[in-house]
């Protein structure tokens, strides 16, 4: 770990010591691995995190991961069992501990009867506290930020090789997996969801996952995919067209979201509402009467997550800040005849909008 | 929908309305994935159903997943909204419900305070039931065996191609989205979880994440990976030995593995207890003198979820049955050093033992 990561994640700790006095508990409960991983730097997908108000949190995992946990988190305190969560609350005492938090949006119902059931839990009080670390982890540091742009730029970089390589005939799981692994040869750890690829009439499907389909000449494809760099993701989309020029209605749908997307980004500034993207995008598209095919949100944070908050919807609360990343992704779904995202991840910087998946947007004809 | 299937499912809806009978409440609200898509057909991400004593079940998704829903799922009530569980809840008083079983090992707790204030809710008792379709999830129809088995066979033909792929100086990465890649052109729909890829020192790690180190000439490497078919899963593992002759403690060491593996699916039968299977392959371990580097249990039941009941460990409980898929995965893990690890996916029928993972499992040499 280096000195820069080190006293990141020092930081870290007294951030949440300073949550917790202030929110008056004395130890906090996290399961989440996202959560797991921006606390102690633990990667496994087996861990449980104690943090107290004095010291490193105490990280629990199972045998499998002892060795791997020791290289990866040298300051915490690591307890080895296949018991987590109890084993982390037999310490609370001794850790000086009279009331716990715990994130009701993570824990589930029969952790938290384990927990109220649990000898050491004995006279100490327990408050629910949803997602703690929301606020923490919405803003970025600058090692965060740049394990993000370098996560946008893989995937900029490989959606251009991937173009070059598609051919009517191959299947929308065949160009998913294919993406996936110009991907990993470019430096991504993995993907950072399971890849979107849906063509012709699939692409009238917002979440669409790829099927042994093969894509035909002049219909249009979808592909929204994301690399990670240390955990921190992208997500960006792009529709194309294959072996063919478009039609008047797939220029005309997918030039709408391109302005709603130009739209989005054109109002994203520090202190504007997240819901004020939403409709900026969505202005675009209602314009252009597909209003009803508009079927989300304009955008979400984004992070070790995939989705986090803050949400960018008609009905999201709070504002855009600076190194907080989020997406700008409108869409047209036309069901059962194709449809058309374009998505970037972007943060507010000093300069202004920063575009991590910067990629050209216009309906690039491929294969 | 095929008929076979669609009886397949009424005949669930019908289990799960005798379960709930027998168990003394007249809905059941369910959120995990695998659970949903088990009892709906349903296949996107976000889904929650409401069973009930009578008729088919009713399915909330969001807008996102409407013309999905549809599609998949013809014969189920369906709720379109972005409030799930909600709106399932304002259903049951029609539908005559007066109790509510709800499942605390998949429900987090903030969903279950939403449940409890919901003024649905009012003078109806609610229930906790631990995994309530655990049991009828764990024992196959045929049309899962014959799923799981297309997985099985996926798996270890694209293993097959691979091994004839690898080359010195492949990264860990580059490996497990090749292999990834080959298996969608085979027929799987996705990896069954993230394939681990292990070469050299980091095989010493049971659940090490592929990483961007290059295998070297000499290293041992072992590939645990797996199929989807239609949601079922393989689970399947090998380890090779790179461009050398194995050394002697590397030959040592997978031939006690070898023989482990050998020794679970030996005692492996219809009544036999989950825990005896473990022991018969941790003493041929314990009598090669590895007996404190096999970290993990012996196995773990498979099918829509890459782990589900019933466990394979020496605390175990329960027996094995026909029609219940399991792995059997022995290892041996000498941190910073190397590690072997030889998994099936198995199922017993009336012939005896099958295994879905059919591949050699000797130290075969690659690159």
């Amino acid at each position: 770990m280096s000195d820069l990561k080190r006293n990141l994640m020092r930081s870290r700790w007294l951030a949440v010591a300073d949550l917790m006095k202030a929110k008056g508990y004395d130890a906090l409960l996290l399961t989440d691995t996202a959560d797991v991983r921006w606390l102690t730097g633990f990667t496994g997908s087996n861990g449980a995190v104690l943090a107290i108000t004095a010291g490193p949190p105490l990280l629990a995992t199972d045998p499998r991961y002892a060795e791997q946990a020791n290289e990866e988190c040298p300051e915490v305190e690591l307890i080895i069992t296949r018991d987590l969560i109890e084993q982390l609350l037999l310490r609370l005492r001794e850790k000086g501990a009279g009331s716990l938090g715990v994130d009701p949006t993570t824990l589930t119902l029969a952790q938290f009867r384990v927990i109220s059931a649990h000898p050491g839990m004995f006279g100490m009080s327990i408050q629910e506290v949803d997602s703690p670390l929301g606020r923490l982890r919405m803003r970025k540091d600058i090692h965060e930020l740049e394990a993000m742009r370098q996560a946008g730029h893989i995937a900029a970089e490989s959606l251009g090789q991937l173009l070059t390589e598609i051919a009517v005939g191959q299947t929308e799981i065949h160009i998913a997996r294919t993406l996936e692994a110009i991907m990993g040869d470019h430096g991504s750890a993995d993907r950072s969801f399971p890849s979107i690829v849906a063509a012709g009439p699939n692409g009238g499907q917002p979440h669409h996952s790829p099927s042994d389909r093969p894509v035909g000449a002049g219909e249009m494809l979808t592909i929204d995919f994301g690399a990670t760099v240390e955990g921190y993701r992208s997500d960006c989309t792009r529709t194309v067209i294959v072996a063919a020029d478009p039609e008047e209605w797939q220029v005309e749908i997918h030039a709408a979201v391109l302005e709603a997307a130009a739209a989005g980004r054109g109002v994203a500034a520090p202190g504007v509402r997240t819901r004020d993207v939403d409709s900026a995008a969505r202005e675009v598209i209602a314009r252009a009467e597909y209003a009803e095919f508009f079927v989300h949100g304009v955008g979400h944070g984004i992070g070790l997550d995939i989705h986090e908050p803050p949400m960018l919807g008609s009905s999201s609360k709070g504002k855009l800040h600076k190194a907080v990343p989020f997406t700008i992704e409108p869409g047209i779904y036309l069901p059962d005849r194709g449809g058309v995202r374009i998505e970037d991840t972007c943060v507010l910087n000093d300069d202004g909008l920063e575009v991590f998946t910067e990629f050209p947007r216009e309906l690039i004809r491929v294969g």
